[in-house]
This record gives structure tokens, C-alpha cells and sequence, in this order.
């Protein structure tokens, strides 16, 4: 028996998120997709974990997993082997073995997210299910000196969905960087974690500076309120890609 | 009435092309379904030319259509008024009126086509509908030698589809441009115009080149022997799109 740490990718489009948290949701998940791909090719019952969950609709180019197996097939083959079983808008990208201690989820030290706004005069058609397009346009410079504010410790519960019950709010953003090429922003963020829905509320809030509503400063003001209502909208799941998980 | 020049884009995938020369082919084609969005927001009957067809899976971001119409929508608001009647694989770009005797097609003057190779070491999962993802690494500094003997006044006759009937193979290139951004090759050529699956052969033999199967001077003696069977393949539909076409 063997620990294997495979980094796999997503387009979440078409899929009920990672995992369905309810019986009565609609669709497949992306980890009861990989779980029987992985079966079939190994024949054996295979149960993953994930470093966390996607939501309904965000992708993954770095999503980190791992599992136990007892199979024969090297592990470095693996990605290719498992591509026969997986259907196209998922991507098995890399296999290593680790240690039986390795573990994705709680072995994850920081995770980078990637955000992309369209903000061209017409939608691109191409890149319309990874990104979300927004005609109004944004002053991206503003947009950068608020994401300042977010990077280092703080309580981020106005970066929150309201609806969850965790108890401790206390994230740490090593980096946040924003640029635009052509009609693309990208908003690049990195961190030890994230709260549900936190990069998204972070983009809205993002926006709406962008937009001229507030100066960059109320960002620090929203931190500091640790309040949700503070905060902008959630921004869309279709622009959200997580691209990497590192574990040290 | 009045002529109305639009551009369109598209991802031509889950498409039978611009246009089906055969009734047996199933699907719809990008025509007819803009064709049905254009009457149903006009009112009206309204018949499309489009610069050119696009063959089945190939996309585009710039393709120019002309079709005559009484609307008194203002010309400027036709594109995202018409967008409430197009699916969202196809977005209409702008609109705006112009002489009777502008045709999208004779008009014509220089087309500009992309095509776009995934060479990284896996499959980038939210690009896979726009690019040909080809595994093996590609010299690109060969490929953009092999490139310059293509610019000018040639006869194509080696990079044409052999089952097509047309009297004259003679074509100017204008431009080729080949750059490489992290794992994706790009390839922008534009022209007079194209023989049918020109660019995807031209394309399938620069692969050969990049590959080091030939040197790029094979591609001069390509064009000099004016038989099809000298060039490489023809490279899959779907990294390619139809990004300008001018009209002076």
C-alpha cells in the first residue's frame, strides 16, 4: 500500500462543485468523477482528499489530492493512465509517492487563487466559462492599493459568507497581486487559507473600488469592521481558479 | 433598408461550421442559428454573407458579416440586442451601417487567422476547446525560420486541401508571426486569402519542422513543388480562429 499525492485539474462548469454537501443536489461532483476513474484503473476502491473544496462552477489547474493504492502501475504513469478514465474537462497533471504522513488537505501550508474579470467592450467567447465578464469599466490601479491592505493577519470575517459557522476568522495573505493584459484582470492571491467564498467577496469588494464607489482605503475600513454587510457582493464563480497548493 | 456590416465571434465546437455543404451533415451551423436571431429580433427575414466559411470546429473572434434589414433598432445597439437571441458560444461584437454596395465577402481584403498549440507537459484543461494540445516539444526558432519563406506572392498548391476544385492557387501572404507565452504557441498569419485548410496545413508542416523531421529551407521546396503530398498534415480544426478581416 502506497500514498499517492496527485495534482489534478478542472474545469468546473460542468460539475455540482468538488462535493455535493447535499443529497438533493443535482449532478456530479469532480470527486466522484476522479474516485471512479481511479477505481476502474486501479480496480480497487478508491477514496481521495482533496486540500479543500471547490464551489459549483470555480476551477482548479493545481488542486492537490492524495490516496492510497496498491497498485502496480508506476506512479509517474499514473496521470496518463488515469486520463483514459476521466472525462475531458478533467486533467490529471502530475503523481508522485509520499509518505504515509502526507496528507492534502491538512498538510496544505498555502494556497494561491486565481481571479480573471473580462472587462473588454464585448465578451470574449473563448474564455467566457473561466472568467467573468464585466463591461463597466474598472480603474485597476485603485483596485491594487486596496489589495494592499489584505496582505498579512487579519480577521477576515467581512470576507465571509455569512452562512457558515467556523470559529476562527484569522487568515494570513502572503501576496496579492493584480495586472491586466489586454481586456483581462487578473487578481493573483495567496494565503494559509481561506473562509468560504473569501476570494470572491474579496473580488466584489475589489470591484466596486474599481468602479469609484470607494476609495482604496475602505478596504482596511471593511477589515476592520468584521462585518459582512461591509463588504461587496460575491463576485461569480466562473472567474475563480485554484492554481496551487503548496505543502513545504 | 439598410446594410449592416456586424462582426461576430464565436466558438465554433459544438458546431457543423459556418455553413453545411451537405445536407447529410447533423447540427446546426453558426448561419443558420445568427440567421434565426437576426429574424426573430427583426421581424424580419433576414439572409447573412459572411467574409468566408469556417470549417467545423474552428472559431472566431473576428468574423464580418453583411445582411440588409428595415429594423429601426439603431444600428450601434444591434449587437447586445441580438445577443438575447444567440447562445453564449456566440457573441456579436459591433455593428454599424454601411454603403449598398459593401459585401463581407468580395469585399474582403486581408484575413488574419491564429492558431494556437498547447505544448506544455500536460493538457491546460480550461484552454482544450481553442487549442491542439500536442505533447512533444516543438523547436519554435526552426518553425519562424520556416515561416519567412511563406510571406509574399506564392502558388499554394501544396498547402491546399486536395478535394477542392479551385483554378488558382495564387495567394500573398502579408504577415507570419509565431511567439511562444509560457506553454502555448502561437501562430498569426494573415493574407489576401486562404485556400481551404491552408493555415491547418501550413500549420501541420511547420510541426513536422519544429519536431526537427526537416530543416526549415524544406519549406521553400514545399511551396516550389505545388503538390499537397510534399506538405505535413493537416492540423486539427480546433486551434484554430478567424481573428480579422479587413476591408479598407
Amino acid at each position: 500500500m502506497k500514498r499517492v499525492k496527485m495534482t489534478v485539474s478542472y474545469e468546473g462548469t460542468n460539475y455540482h462543485g468538488w462535493q455535493t454537501q447535499t443529497k438533493l443536489a443535482k449532478g456530479d461532483t469532480i470527486q466522484e468523477v476522479i474516485e471512479k476513474a481511479l477505481s476502474k484503473l486501479t480496480k480497487e476502491q478508491i477514496k481521495i482528499v482533496a486540500s479543500g473544496r471547490t464551489d459549483t462552477g470555480v476551477h482548479a489547474l493545481g488542486q492537490v489530492i492524495h490516496f492510497d493504492t496498491s497498485s502496480l502501475i508506476p506512479v509517474a504513469k499514473l496521470p496518463l493512465a488515469l486520463q483514459g478514465y476521466l472525462p475531458e474537462d478533467i486533467v490529471a497533471i502530475a503523481a508522485e509517492e509520499v509518505n504515509q504522513d502526507f496528507h492534502a488537505r491538512y498538510g496544505a501550508k498555502l494556497k494561491t487563487y486565481r481571479y480573471i474579470i473580462d472587462n473588454g467592450k464585448r465578451p470574449n467567447v473563448l474564455y467566457r466559462n473561466y472568467v467573468y465578464y464585466y463591461a463597466k469599466k474598472l480603474n485597476i490601479k485603485a483596485m491594487g492599493k486596496a489589495c494592499d491592505f489584505l496582505v498579512g493577519t487579519h480577521d477576515f470575517r467581512s470576507f465571509c459568507a455569512s452562512n457558515t459557522s467556523v470559529k476562527d476568522y484569522i487568515r494570513t495573505i502572503t501576496a496579492v497581486d493584480i495586472w491586466q493584459e489586454k481586456d483581462l484582470i487578473y487578481l493573483e492571491i495567496t494565503g494559509n487559507g481561506f473562509l468560504y467564498n473569501m476570494v470572491r467577496i474579496i473580488v466584489g469588494t475589489l470591484m466596486e473600488i474599481g468602479l469609484g464607489k470607494y476609495l482604496p482605503e475602505k478596504m482596511e475600513q471593511i477589515l476592520e469592521g468584521k462585518n459582512r454587510n461591509l463588504a461587496g457582493p460575491t463576485a461569480p464563480a466562473q472567474g475563480l481558479t485554484l492554481m496551487q497548493v503548496n505543502y513545504q
